[in-house]
């Protein structure tokens, strides 16, 4: 199958490919993916010990022209840090990497946000490659150009936005994907058919079974559906100060929380998944969403085997106080991502507290 | 006099102006640029203690209408590095800083080379103002939105290229500047007599006592000049590809000697002024400048009370070494910028190692 798909961000003179097929690790098309957009002779691959045991010979194999060193970080959110951060740097410079060095990205989300923000940093910004080895990256962090580090205060509290030289996602890395973490990359996938396409929506549910058996075609529509949505997004706002905040939908419950739980309790996706439910729920509850929606929502997470509602109890003034140092904060007033149908979305923040304080109360004590 | 000039640095979605005259703290006229420019209601002031005790109650003042918080770090060079940045971002945390706070850079290039950084990266870039209080703030950092901090193995190795919303100029506050900084800033503004413009080359040689006595209508068109110089620079290349190496004219020699130094013994522009006295003479021994310029440029920097030559012997292989891991380094292959006239520069691999060998020796022993 190879390169079968191609999907452009257009972001002026940031604008970047994302490369999707099968087996373009394996194959030879990675060498020729990567001669076309690493421009120096210098490269870092920044990876975790799990990943580089199963691809990291195959990127290197790749760039063979290249001098190449390996900065492998701990798995997990938690490592996603200023020291961690501190550490790459270090590590560049030891290694005397100059301007035209280029960072390879090859993990999942915590290896591209930390990556990122580092080649947005070192020197004042470097080159940098993803290949997003878990769906949550392929779908999410490859397009947009977000990196960033956590802050024991918040997630992702110290970034940039960043955008990369292409995007390189093999289907093929997802069968060593643990079930968990692919369901939470599903999320994303039904997140971008609620927001933007019906479509999407529709063909999720009459395709679950094929998706979660990992067939490549079924794998490579949703990706590049996905990444479309957001290309397509991020184009009309690069910076986050309109549109974009769509794609925060269900985000806002969903950060809270991964906030009260302890990052690595929740998987990202997981918490988003009950979050899209809270503010499916949510939407209907202030009579935006017709009835039944949020069920059709709650459905289909299931059937990607994600959770649909908190574990344990939480007081529903400590999500308030949660989502008090959210971004979504603008001045004072917290806004939300509200659905009007399964397709579109808006964000508001002119609601009544009331409805709030009752979907809080349902949630809170599952 | 008050606002008397203002240059318009051009660069699409991210343009801005750089406000310049005389009084402009003390007058009333702060608050309105201010209110023109930081557009949500929190705002935080980095400065250091002295520039504070000075200028913090005139800022604050003029910011009244908003929620104002001051974070002081210690002065100097030696300060401006990722653990004081992890500060700032613990700071604005703390204090619960959201995305529409503004920070007000009010000091010299390490305040706002440490506060740039900190406004590009925090919850990945908010509003940022710059209040340079030194000459070279003024004529250098206030222009092209380069912020970083230093790391051991390197000056600004690691930032952001974040314009701000605007700058402000007070020429009064060059009167409370020692003059030794004083003289610092000058340097930068003789090298932009050299890269680009013969006439303020001329002009700065006419009228260099005025300038040494701080006069305000000779301070306003230096500055102005400056400001305007590298403006078109930088709206030609924001990002360092290309032509803004030209603004680096001595300082592929200036950074070595501070490196060779330790930060902190040579102001920045004394460093640079030793070092376009040794780019000048090497590029009268390329016979690529008329001898005779490299004596202007000398004769013009003492004038301003700068040093020309180094002040200790250094082995010219440590020099070497210390340019190695400068930034014009492209692929291994150390670049220079060398004047073809007062008034016209290049950037340069392609020359003779002999004749760097030769310029080392002569200046490397005082």
């Amino acid at each position: 199958m190879a390169l079968s798909a191609q999907v452009e961000v257009d972001l002026g003179s940031r604008s970047y490919p994302i490369y999707i097929g099968q087996a373009l690790l394996s194959g030879g098309e990675l060498r020729n993916l990567l001669k076309a957009h690493v421009r120096g002779k210098q490269a870092v691959i920044v990876s975790n010990e799990t990943v580089n045991t199963l691809y990291g010979d195959a990127v290197r194999e790749a760039l063979s022209e290249c001098e190449v060193d390996t900065f492998l970080m701990p798995d997990g959110e938690a490592h996603k840090t200023l020291e961690v951060f501190g550490l790459v740097i270090d590590f560049l410079i030891e290694n005397r990497h100059n301007r035209t060095s280029c960072i390879i990205a090859l993990g999942g989300g915590v290896v591209g946000d930390l990556a990122g923000f580092s080649a947005a940093a070192y020197q004042r910004g470097i080159d940098f490659v993803q290949i997003p080895t878990t769906l949550l990256a392929q779908v999410d962090s490859s397009v947009g150009g977000k990196t960033a580090v956590n802050h024991p205060g918040g997630k992702n509290m110290v970034g940039a936005f960043y955008q990369p030289n292409c995007v390189v996602i093999d289907t093929d890395v997802l069968t060593s994907l643990p079930a968990r973490e692919f369901s939470a990359g599903l999320a994303e996938v039904v997140k971008y058919g609620v927001i933007a396409d019906p479509d999407l929506f529709a063909w999720l549910e009459a395709n679950a079974d094929a998706i979660m058996e990992k067939d490549a075609r079924a794998l490579t529509h949703i990706i590049k559906r996905s990444c479309e949505i957001k290309a397509d997004v991020v184009a009309q706002d690069e910076r986050e100060s309109g549109i974009r905040a769509i794609l925060n939908f269900g985000h806002t419950f969903g950060h809270a929380i991964e906030n009260l739980s302890g990052y690595g309790t929740w998987l990202h996706g997981e918490a988003v998944a009950v979050g899209m439910a809270m503010a499916a729920d949510f939407s209907e509850k202030l009579n935006l969403l017709a009835q039944g929606s949020a069920a059709r929502v709650v459905d289909l997470l299931k059937r990607f085997d994600l959770p649909t509602s908190l574990s344990e109890s939480v007081a529903p003034e400590d999500m308030i106080r949660a989502m008090g140092m959210d971004k979504k904060v603008s001045d004072g007033q917290l806004r939300f991502v509200v659905a009007r149908s399964i397709g579109a979305v808006e964000v508001t923040g002119d609601y009544r507290h009331e409805v709030l304080a009752e979907v809080l109360s349902d949630w809170c004590r599952p």
